[in-house]
């Protein structure tokens, strides 16, 4: 990243070190992306993805809203602390809405870090300001510029030097009167927004429009030349990627985007897609990004495991029928000269066919040296399990693939708290009989129970079997398996999402669930086994502890921040 | 459809039925979304889409290509003959490379029909030119001229009267020199074709650029304005839609899409996207189709269940979360006005809530009318059958919903012929055990013969007892299981594909897979059951069981195209 030449120690509101041409990249995957259904996220995991954010190389990373729930909270102050500190590091933003409360959580939280943003929003279209706000267009106005003003000078009143690093969106711009929205957007600026982004927030515009809108702002607010534009589109008609790079071509020079593409309904625009068509079509946008491409297959895979939303296999760019007609080209001599039908090279993006295959005898320095090549970093403790399981796996499997241990590191290291933990599992099904399951559960309080049930299927009667143990009363919203890699003794992965029922769902401290649109809390699990009965029990296992721990961690996170507000 | 005014009997090659603002839907998901990796589709099924898609109200159905194999020539036959009857029955059209042998196994395909069409191609860029083709521009053009003439002259030699309905592609497109470009398509429009298709074929074009290249082409080709100019594009940079779209804006008339978007590498232009951005935005594109939307989402689940590709659930339109926050509506009080966020509704593509719940005290007639309210029209046996499967079901379950009926008529009625029948089945596993399956299986001979195995786990047990009996050498490369409803209780579906080893992938009689950049063939299976283990035993059977039929069929074909030919 080239952000040497500024910083937030700048005097004035000016952007981190942007040349001319180059896109940022401002990734909401944590906040925009973790609001798709089910996606959930525990704090492990956003810090996880949050690192991998950074080696991708994005500018800033949204880490959530934090005045949302405690949890917000303490995972967007964590990622300041723990991704943020460095003078390279991306910029790590909250969302807050354009009022002090929001925006003293906001702060609180992202301070930590060593380049700080406030991302403020307010409806400016009269459809929301009528019926969301029940505002007047005057109040609108005086808030913007009230906030703004309010969210940049706290970096002052916390020692820094100069206004703070902030960014102001007129939520539904697409839909807002034109000359109303220069208005705000000028009050902003004025106020020292150093960062105006326009969201097409309903996915509503084509992008002739979009690029129109963004033109139009370049050269009706009084400013704008001194700040940076940023687009941020949702892809309802497809069109999300095509909104982005026309708001490129009209002068944007930050783009809201997301690990593929997820996010509320048909999601954000894809992180991917846009970064791919700036480099692949360099002469027709002019401009480029800081990432490292070749890190973007890897993030996906992390993104899709964690969040629980798979990639279609005809996804651009991430999908794995992608760059598919390389696996056939021996079969397909047509294809020989890449030159006839290729436009990005897999390589490109991370996809490489790797050059060390690991199986029965590999040793624990091979094992190493090929996490160091997968990008991970594990402590000597998580290392002993991760190497155990692999050699577990090299008693089943012949070859061992570069999946395979991904999905092994997944499930081994980060697992929540096992609050119960599977001890012993039998299973008896088939046509004709009777599904039926036995469990031997260790609870928190180390005392061992044992059960059994009856099903409508293998995984129905082991989960009525944990259940008759385990007592937290659930919904299973979703269920899915996949085999990580070809033939038939692959590792299946399981994903499973459950919902708490019985008052479990909103915790204590949360804010009002209805203010922020947010919906009721799942919990994914997932479990990595060649055997996929045993990987459902685990899966099982992992969505109850995290539903469990994360109503201990709600209620430790309230305690705390009530004892540092006296 | 307005096809009224014209027809096949039109003596001028004229397009059937098309006012100036109507965008005819040309659907290619059975030929190039078939194309994508696994998912290739047995004549049954392929039919079936056909059916879903003349329903749906595309106009063009492209149903294969001819003489890529003898299994490929019979399914598009048999779609003109069961699928295209009608005067308002959609054009069944074929593909053709610019040969003799291509275009005459192209129209017999396609004959029966009431309205035929033939689409042929050739490549015009001179990358293509130089090392695929290995011929000059010269003998291009002489080629285009003289296959679209001898293309159109087929329906004269068979007693139709005028020119027959042929559609023309210039392979590349995007990267030919225009002049060149511009020459070629005046040849093909004097020869006689009515449609000139444009391909992006790698996906490189920008929405600008494509836009341009459909205005240059309506500017500089002698005749333009007399013939339909048609857009097919794909996603690698996840532009297609947007290209597609300014296509139309520049004045082309036929889109090529496919549901789902499915397709090589990143895939083609989804159909639903293009259709609900022309029906959401009519002011900006000034253009309509005259596709029922009430059908794209059931349509979207049969291509999904069949090709067993999936939707991941942020995808435009069709994603299970496209319109989740109707479902999220309840606890979202911001929401509750529809006008601050939704630009479509979910009734608008067939998402319904349904009026009709089912379960253990319906009786035969709510589940008849249940199915034809789905849309499926099934013959008394079937019928017999499915009813069956629907009471077993009611038994384990207390609410039968709409997906977990469509996944049994799919699982009991689209099955391939049963040579092998699973007859019984028992799995023990645990952790610690070793997962052990007992098979007892049917073989054509009708002799039942029995075996178990141990495995990797139970599914590989079963498919290691299975192979001990079947002998039929294949390696799984994909396997994957999703919970059709929420709740543990759920029927679970299980998709597999099997890629056969030791010879018999490509069967005699196919066109070599080089020539045709066609990839070896896999074969899909499904099982729907509450027993994920048995749901897994029996799509392992409907796989082999279509492995094993189609090198039957195959010969079957072969043998009966050769008797025709004497």
């Amino acid at each position: 990243m080239s952000d040497k030449a500024s910083g937030a120690h700048t005097p004035t509101p000016a952007p981190r070190g942007q040349a001319g041409d180059e896109v940022l990249v401002f990734d909401t995957t944590l906040r925009d992306g973790e609001q798709s259904p089910g996606a959930t996220l525990n704090i492990d995991e956003k810090l996880e993805i949050a690192r991998a954010l950074a080696r991708l190389g994005v500018n800033i990373i949204e880490a959530g809203f934090p005045i949302a729930s405690p949890g917000d909270f303490e995972a967007v102050r964590r990622i300041a602390l723990e991704v943020g500190q460095s003078e390279d590091s991306p910029t790590i933003a909250g969302l807050a809405r354009a009022n002090k409360a929001d925006i003293d959580r906001a702060w609180e939280a992202v301070k930590p870090a060593r380049h700080p943003r406030i991302h403020t929003f307010i409806a400016t279209s009269d459809i929301h300001l009528q019926h969301k706000l029940r505002i007047s267009r005057e109040e609108c106005l005086k808030r913007t510029r009230e906030m703004v003003a309010y969210a940049c000078g706290l970096a002052a009143l916390d020692g820094r030097s100069g206004c703070g690093d902030v960014e102001f969106s007129p939520e539904d711009a697409g839909r807002s009167d034109p000359e109303f929205l220069y208005q705000v957007l000028a009050a902003a600026i004025e106020a020292g927004a150093s960062t105006l982004n326009i969201p097409d927030t309903v996915g509503y515009t084509t992008p002739a429009e979009f690029g129109a809108l963004i033109a139009g702002i370049r050269a009706n607010v009084p400013g704008a030349d001194r700040v940076v534009i940023s687009a941020h589109c949702h892809d309802d008609l497809g069109l999300a990627t095509a909104n982005t790079l026309a708001a490129v071509q009209a002068g944007a020079r930050q783009v809201e985007v997301t690990i593929n593409g997820i996010g509320e309904r048909a999601g954000n625009t894809s992180l991917e897609e846009v970064v791919m068509a700036l480099h692949t079509r360099p002469h027709v946008y002019n401009a480029h990004t800081t990432i490292d491409t070749t890190q973007i297959a890897r993030i996906s895979r992390l993104v899709s495991a964690y969040t629980g939303i798979p990639v279609q296999p005809n996804k651009a760019i991430v999908g794995a029928n992608a760059f598919a007609h390389e696996a056939g080209i021996h079969q397909d001599g047509m294809l020989k000269n890449p030159l006839t039908y290729e436009i990005m090279q897999p390589e490109t993006i991370g996809i490489t066919e790797s050059k060390l295959v690991l199986g029965k005898h590999s040793g624990r320095h091979a094992f190493q040296t090929k996490l160091t090549e997968l990008g991970y970093e594990l402590s000597p403790d998580d290392l002993n399990r991760t190497f155990e399981r692999f050699k577990a796996l090299c008693d089943k499997k012949k070859i061992v693939s570069d999946p395979d241990i991904e999905a092994i590191v997944n499930d081994e290291v980060y697992q929540p708290v096992e609050l119960w933990r599977l001890q012993h599992l039998q299973v008896s099904c088939g046509t004709g009989l009777l599904p039926t399951a036995t469990v031997r559960l260790r609870g928190p309080d180390g005392i061992v129970r044992e059960d059994a049930a009856l099903g409508t299927g293998p995984v129905d009667a082991i989960y009525k079997a944990i259940n008759r143990i385990v007592q937290a009363p659930n919904v299973l919203t979703e269920f899915s398996i996949t085999a990580v890699t070809e033939g038939i003794d692959a590792v299946g992965e399981v994903t499973i999402r459950v919902e708490p029922t019985g008052g479990n769902g909103a915790h204590e401290g949360d804010l009002s669930l209805t203010q922020v649109g947010m919906r009721q809390r799942t919990y994914s699990g997932h479990g990595a086994e060649t055997d996929i009965i045993v990987a459902s029990a685990k899966a099982y296992m992992s969505a109850l502890n995290k539903m469990l721990t994360a109503k201990i961690e709600s209620q430790q996170v309230a305690e705390r921040t009530a004892m540092a507000a006296k």
